[in-house]
């Protein structure tokens, strides 16, 4: 058997799957936002006739991928697999979103690194010779989200200014054996990286050791130089996260100033949105890759994507026990050819 | 490449990884159950010298996942994977467990069909050539369960007889490419079943039907008979869940009377510990079959056992919001021989 593993935390995709298509729903600040045009789908509210948040994220995760599983005309009984993932508790939208697939379901918990969990499990899933088709979904809501991890929203509670605004977004990705590109190639799966930040409303510095971890582990296991893509993707570290994150990585030796940004970057325009440090949630690399980097990459405007959910693993309880917050990070590597 | 894929939902696994090793910590009141003499260490009480709860189950995590390294001889540089999770919210006790491991981390969420989902993943990890050594590791604790589950425990609420007792347990297993067995030799992934069951009192009944539907589908798509297995062993059905369980099998045509039993029917003595239908949780299963089970194959007093971890995914909040609980529920085929 060809050696799949590479250096600690590396594994090269021997028979690497596609992405062969991806769907994404956002919300309507996200619909307004930068990458607006990208997306398949931007609700007019943050209710989606639903009766509440959570039964709203959950309608846009089932859709999200239904409408993904129609897109390359398949049906569920031709899905091996769905994983999903949120940040909701005991993941509710996407256990509730998935209930009626009728699809072999491994629920995920990574926070915000969750669709590069889902992708990264997936992809071996395929590789592996355990599955044709599998589906990736990952959701978050800035309502369920903050009502749920900060204040009520009704309080109206001011925000500093290194705080992020949680997306509402979902992207699912469709990954098939016998596709033809864009290929997912290899994968960096991230280890806990806690550096004792606290505070909840800095998720971008508590994460950005993780990304930096995850990231120098994926140059040094592969042999590749940060050159070798055209982009560097980071899942929600907003700016005050991607700062840290080019910084960091310049003291390990790699310049990625041209090539880096941030997904919470991206999403949002900093002058216009009032969105602080940028956008952030499970739902802000997922729909920003599913929307926008998938739509470049099968342009050929971008060919070499090395994409990092980051997350914060942490919980209103976790922090009223004076816990720090963790951050892990798993990098996926998306490439045009082979 | 040997078909891996069985049917719709299994898989075979063309090179079976070992269980290397398991280890369990359990609660004073497992300790005191049928099975005390089986678990690996017993707590005097619920804290371990913590301060909450939720901090002396993250120290169950931690402390299980290194005995069971340690049990092997190797160090945590050696494991290739670790894949964890909870129900506590956010998973803290898996991530806050794991944090300073240093082990590629991949954070589950399957309610108590956790530990069977851990097992999944981590076996096609090894099988695929991804890994050599993985290890799986799923924990529950009555307190911080129910509290965030039901009522604060200072309110001494009245529990009514379809309720089960969450488990104060923790399971690891270690698995790994060269071993000697027992072997991890097929796999059938659940998908979500909802029958429409909204009493938080009675997991047991809303969780039956997604065994049901994994058992015969692993029976279905491996084309074994139900005598094939020494035992049969679902993860937290309960008295309830589990007299369910055998007349819907029964109904399709399975007769498991003889050879099926339950991790919550066997982890307390329903006569003496007043646990009404039994025992529930992740840690139910994870440490029925780390102490128990594992070792009667060691002992090969068990040669063939169906281990069938079952979930219920629901939150408060869900509850709260008027849904139904949904079931899954993952079946891990885990014999002696080859």
């Amino acid at each position: 058997m060809e050696t799949k593993k590479l250096g600690k935390q590396s594994v090269k995709l021997v028979n690497p799957p596609s992405i062969a298509a991806t769907y994404s729903i956002v919300g309507p600040k996200e619909g307004e936002g930068p990458l607006g045009k990208y997306f398949d789908a931007i609700l007019d509210d943050e209710y989606w006739g639903e009766s509440t948040w959570e039964k709203a994220e959950t309608k846009m995760v089932k859709e999200c991928i239904g409408n993904c599983i129609a897109k390359v005309q398949l049906s569920n009984s031709d899905i091996d697999y769905l994983l999903a993932g949120d940040l909701i508790n005991q993941c509710t939208p996407s256990c509730f979103g998935s209930r009626e697939t009728s699809i072999p379901f491994f629920g995920l918990f990574g926070a915000c690194s969750t669709f590069t969990e889902s992708l990264s499990l997936g992809s071996m899933l395929i590789d592996g010779g355990y599955a044709t088709n599998v589906v990736c979904a990952t959701s978050s809501h800035f309502c369920s989200a903050e009502k749920q991890f900060r204040f009520p929203l009704e309080l109206g509670n001011q925000r500093p200014p290194s705080a992020q605004w949680t997306v509402m977004g979902t992207g699912s990705a469709m990954l098939t054996k016998n596709g033809d590109g864009p290929y997912i190639t290899c994968l960096t799966t991230g280890k806990i990286v806690d550096m004792g930040i606290k505070d909840a409303n800095n998720m971008g510095a508590a994460m950005a050791p993780a990304a930096v971890d995850t990231m120098y582990m994926h140059f040094k296991d592969t042999g590749r130089s940060s050159n070798y893509y055209d982009l560097i993707l980071t899942g929600d570290l907003g700016y005050i996260g991607k700062e840290i994150t080019t910084e960091l990585m310049e003291t390990r030796g790699y310049n990625i100033k041209n090539n880096y940004n941030d997904c919470g970057v991206l999403i949002f325009d900093k002058e216009k949105q009032d969105t602080h440090s940028g956008g952030s949630g499970c739902g802000c690399c997922a729909s920003t890759f599913c929307g926008y980097i998938f739509n470049q990459m099968q342009a050929k405007k971008l060919k070499r994507v090395l994409l990092i959910a980051t997350g914060a693993l942490m919980s209103p309880t976790t922090a009223q026990q004076k816990e720090s917050i963790c951050g892990i990070a798993h990098a996926v590597s998306i490439e045009s050819n082979l």
